[in-house]
C-alpha cells in the first residue's frame, strides 16, 4: 500500500486519490482512513473538515476515559460525538496532561515535595512538555483548526544562532551559518576533487559527473575552480567580514572560511542536520500563547465530562463492565468508584504499572516493559531580550555540548520591549537524571551558569527561572515511553490489543513516541476498534 | 578592519567591542559607526536604541528630499531630528515608493495606461516590491522596532513545498524534502566511498577522514555501511512511504530514495541552496499586514513634511541653493518650485536620467550608466487556502522552471478560513520583459495557467489576480539598479560623491541593490557626509 500511495502522493491525481481513499475507507473504517489520508497529506482537505468520524451508533453505551491528556481528550471528544456517554477522570486540576504551559503565578509541586512558583511576567511562559508541531502532524493541526487554536511559526533552525563546543574553537561559540556553510563547502570541494581525479568513474557516468560538478559548485558555494575559498561565493553563505552597506562606506569585505580540519575536529557538525529531520522540518508551529491552548480547547468541547483531581487507584473489569476507583488527588480521603461499559485508559505506563488492574498477562507484561525517558526543561526569564537586541537572534536554537544541550529563543513577540523568557536547557538521558536529582533552584542556577558560556549577558540580565524534571512529575514519572526495538517486537501488539473492556491509548501506544500526534492517532486507532467491538456486542454489557 | 571585527563578533568580548566602536565612532562619524555596529550584529543593542544620530547642529539649514521611498524617508527623518528644515516631494499619493502593498479596492495604473483594481478580500494583500527582511538588516529592523511596526516570521524554505521541472520526473512536482534529502544523501555516500577508497589521502589526514566519515553518516543520513538506501535513516529525512501512526494501524513504511542519476538529471538541485544564501537565511521577517507598514510608520514621524503627487521636472543648483521644479503628478498644470540649501535626491536612476539636473559630468555619467532590472510579480487570490488544506504547505516557496519561476504561499493567517492570496509568479530577466509586455490580465492568466502544473486545484479555485511589471511602474521604470562589476568600478564613487549641494541616495547608491536595507544605509551614509559639509560651510548658503 505504501508504494502505491507514494505514487499518488503528488498533485495531479486528486480524483484518483479520492477514489483510493473511498476504497480504503470502505474496507478499513475511519481510523485507517485517517491514517491513509495523513500519508497522502490530504487529511485537512476542506471536504474532510472533520476527518475522523466513528460510523454507526453507540446504542447508549458508556465509556470511562482515564486521563485528560491529548489521547484521553481525543477519545472522549470523538466517542461523545458518536453518541457514547463519556466520563473522564484526570489527576491534575487542569486538562492537557503533558500538554502543559507554566506561567507567572502558577505553582508546581514535584515528586519529593519541592514547590516552585513561576515568576514570569505577564505574557511569558514555558511549555515543559511538547512545544512544537510539525506541519505533517495533521491530526493535531486538524483539531487546532477545528477548535480555532491560533498558530504561529515555530523557528527551529536559525542560521544566526550559535553552535558551541567546549573544545571547539577555544570554546568560542560560532554562528550556525559559518559552520553550515563551511561544512557543505568543504564536502563539496572534496567530492569535486575526487570527481576530477576520476575516483567516481566506477560509480557515476561521465555525463552525470558533469552535472554533479555543476551542482556542487552551486550548492557548496565553490568558485570557478571548484574551490571553497575566501570570496564572494562563500561569503554569500557564511556572511561577510564586513557586510555590504550603503554609499561610500558600504564596500563589503569577504570572510575567511574555517579549514576543513578545524570544521571536522570541532564536531560542531553534529547538530547541523537537526532541522533536516522530517519531524523538525519547516514549517513547524506553536499555539499562540502556549501549548496548553490545545488541551483547553478540547476541554471546552467536553463540558461536565471531566472530573479533575481524581487519582485512579484501581481498575477492574468483568463481563458486565469496568470500574475505576479514585481518590481526591489533593486531599485524599474516601475512595470513590466510577463505572462504565468500556474503558479507554491513557495513564502513562510509568504510573499505570503501579496501579492494580484486571487485565491479562500479555497486556500486564507490556505495561511493565517500557521504561520512561528522563528529560529536563528549564525556563529562564531575563530582564531584556538581549539575544535579539545584542545579537540579532530571533527564535531558533543554539546547541552546545554542555549539560544544558541547547538554548531556544522564543518564536513569538519579536522585538517586544521588556523581559523575555527562553528555554535555557532541554536535556535528555544521563544529564537529565543528574539535573532531576538536584533541587529545582539548583537546576536553574546550573542552566544560568552553563548558558553564560554562550551568552555572557546571562549573569547581568537573569531575572528568574523554573525547572521541570520529568521523572519528578507526579502525573507521569518520566517524559515518554522509550520503546526499544526488542520491546516493541515483543510487547507493542499486546499493549494495543483491547483486553476485554479495557483499551489503552497515549503516545506510548504509538509509533510516534513523545509527540502529541502519537497520542491522538493512538486514540483514533483504539476507539475505532473499540467502537467496532461495542457495536458487535450491542454496545452495553 | 574587517578581520579585526570578525574576531570580535563572538560573545565574550562585549566590552572590547564597545571600546572598538567608541574608537570607530570618534574617528569616522555616525554613519560609519552604524555600519560597524551592523557588522558586529550589535546595531539594535538596547543601549543603542537609536543607533543612527547626526552629531552637531544644523544651524537652520534646509534640505529638499526628492522621493519618499525608504531612502528619502530615512534622510528626512534623521535630518529633521538633527534640526534641518526638511521638505519631501513624492510622486505618488502615498509614502514608501517600492515599499508598497496592494489591497482590495486599490487602483493601479501602469505606464501605457492599463488600470487594475485589486479584487482581494479584506485582510489579503500583495507586496509588489520588497516582501521579506533578513534578520541582519539591522537598519530596517531598527526602524521597525523604533516605530512599533509589528513583525512576523517570513517562511522562506518549506520542506513540504514543491520543486518542479518540466523535464524532471515526467513533469511531476516533487517535495523539497525528498530532493534535498536525496541530494545530500548521495553526495555523502559518494564522498564516503571516495574516502574509503583512499582518494582523499592527499587532501585530508587519516584522523580527519574518520571524522569526515562519521559526519557524513550523520549529516547525509547514511546507514552503517555508509550507504544512502531505503531505510529508517533516509526516511527520517525524506519522509516515509507510510508515516508512523498510532495503535495497531500505525506501523510505518520506509520510502525509496531516488537514484543519484535521477536526482542529478532532474536539475531540481538548482534551488536547494536558496535558503542558504545569507540574505535568505532564517530568521526572516515580514511586517504584519503588509510591507507598506514601514513606509507609513516613517510618514507618521514626518507630519506636514511630505508633498504627495509631486512629479519633479527639473533640478537646479547654484552656489546659493537647490531648486526643484515639480507639477501635480495627476493633474499636471502649473510648474511649481521648491527650494532649499541642500538636496537629497532618491529618485531612481531610471527616472532621474530623464530629468534635467545641474550636476557635473561624473555624476551625470553615473546616473546614465545603470540599467534597471526587469521583474514581475503576480498576486493570485483563491477561493480557499488549498495549499494548506490539501497539501499541508504553510508558507515558503515552490520553485519551477516554468516562466513563473516560483509560487510563494502566505506566511501569515495560517489555517484561516475563506480565501487566500499567494504570490503566483516572481520573475526576473527576459521572462519578466515578456510578461511585462502583456496586458495585466494576460499576465494573471499566464500565472494561473503555469501554476496549474504545480497545483491542479488552480483553475477550480482561482478567484482574481493582479500583476505588476516593474518596467511599467511609473515611479521607477524598472525594479532596481543593476550594477555590473565594471559599472561599479567606473561610476559608483561618482554616484556617491556629493555634487555641490546635491547628494544621491537609494538602493542604487549601495552595495545591497534591491533591498530596503541598501536604501536606508545609503541615506545614512550620505546624510552623514552632507551634514559634515553643511557644518563646514556654516549650514546655509
Amino acid at each position: 500500500m505504501g508504494e502505491a500511495m507514494k505514487m499518488q502522493a503528488i498533485p495531479g491525481g486528486a480524483m484518483t486519490r479520492r477514489q483510493l481513499l473511498a476504497k480504503i475507507g470502505m474496507a478499513a473504517g475511519g481510523a485507517v482512513m485517517y491514517q491513509a489520508m495523513s500519508s497522502l497529506g490530504m487529511a485537512a482537505e476542506s471536504n474532510h473538515r472533520d476527518p475522523f468520524r466513528l460510523e454507526g451508533e453507540a446504542k447508549g453505551a458508556s465509556v470511562l476515559v482515564l486521563g485528560a491528556g491529548l489521547a484521553g481528550l481525543t477519545a472522549a471528544y470523538e466517542l461523545r460525538k458518536a453518541g457514547y456517554k463519556v466520563q473522564v477522570l484526570e489527576y491534575n486540576a487542569r486538562p492537557g496532561g503533558r500538554n502543559w504551559t507554566l506561567r507567572g503565578g502558577d505553582r508546581y509541586t514535584e515528586l519529593g515535595g519541592a514547590t516552585q512558583e513561576c515568576g514570569f511576567d505577564e505574557g511569558h511562559y514555558l511549555n515543559p512538555g511538547p512545544w512544537r508541531i510539525p506541519h505533517h502532524h495533521r491530526a493535531v493541526l486538524g483539531y487546532c483548526k477545528q477548535f480555532g487554536v491560533a498558530l504561529e511559526a515555530f523557528n527551529q533552525v536559525n542560521y544566526n544562532a550559535l553552535l558551541h563546543g567546549q573544545h571547539a574553537f577555544g570554546g568560542k561559540p560560532q554562528r550556525f551559518r559559518d559552520i553550515d556553510a563551511d561544512y557543505k563547502g568543504h564536502v563539496s570541494e572534496l567530492l569535486a576533487k575526487c570527481t576530477q581525479q576520476r575516483a567516481l568513474d566506477q560509480l557515476v557516468s561521465r555525463q552525470d559527473q558533469e552535472l554533479l560538478l555543476e551542482s556542487l559548485r552551486n550548492w557548496g558555494a565553490l568558485d570557478r575552480d571548484f574551490g571553497y575559498v575566501k570570496g564572494r561565493a562563500s561569503s554569500e553563505r557564511r556572511g561577510f567580514a564586513r557586510y555590504p552597506g550603503g554609499g561610500l562606506s558600504g564596500a563589503p569585505e569577504f570572510s575567511e572560511p574555517f579549514s576543513v580540519q578545524d570544521v571536522l575536529r570541532s564536531r560542531l557538525w553534529t547538530t547541523l542536520a537537526a532541522g533536516n529531520n522530517y519531524e523538525m522540518q519547516t514549517t513547524m508551529f506553536q499555539p499562540v500563547g502556549g501549548m496548553d491552548q490545545i488541551g483547553k480547547a478540547f476541554a471546552r468541547q467536553l463540558p461536565d465530562a471531566i472530573r479533575y483531581n481524581a487519582k485512579v487507584t484501581r481498575i477492574e473489569q468483568d463481563e458486565r463492565g469496568v470500574r475505576a476507583a479514585w481518590v481526591d488527588a489533593e486531599r485524599g480521603g474516601e475512595e470513590q468508584v466510577a463505572s462504565a461499559d468500556w474503558c479507554v485508559c491513557t495513564i502513562p505506563l510509568s504510573v499505570l504499572s503501579r496501579i492494580p488492574m484486571t487485565v491479562g498477562e500479555p497486556m500486564a507484561n507490556a505495561i511493565a516493559a517500557v521504561p520512561y525517558a528522563a528529560s529536563v526543561k528549564v525556563g529562564l526569564q531575563f530582564k531584556r531580550r538581549f539575544w535579539e537586541e545584542d545579537e540579532a537572534i530571533y527564535g531558533g536554537i543554539s546547541y552546545t555540548d554542555l549539560p544544558i544541550t541547547l538554548i531556544s529563543y522564543p518564536s513569538t513577540g519579536y522585538h517586544s520591549p521588556g523581559k523575555g523568557v527562553l528555554l535555557g536547557a532541554y536535556v535528555w538521558g544521563l544529564e537529565a537524571f543528574e539535573l532531576t536529582s538536584m533541587k529545582p533552584e539548583e537546576r536553574v542556577r546550573k542552566a544560568v551558569e552553563y548558558g553564560t558560556q554562550l551568552h555572557p549577558q546571562y549573569p547581568r540580565e537573569f531575572d528568574n527561572g523554573i525547572a521541570v524534571g520529568w521523572h519528578r512529575v507526579p502525573f507521569t514519572h518520566g517524559c515518554f515511553g522509550m520503546w526499544s526495538e526488542q520491546a516493541r517486537a515483543e510487547h507493542y501488539q499486546n499493549l494495543c490489543r483491547i483486553d476485554g473492556r479495557i483499551a489503552l491509548a497515549g503516545e506510548h501506544v504509538s509509533y510516534i513516541p513523545a509527540w502529541q500526534e502519537g497520542a491522538i492517532l493512538s486514540a483514533h486507532d483504539v476507539i475505532g476498534r473499540l467502537h467496532r467491538k461495542a457495536m458487535a456486542t450491542g454496545g452495553r454489557a
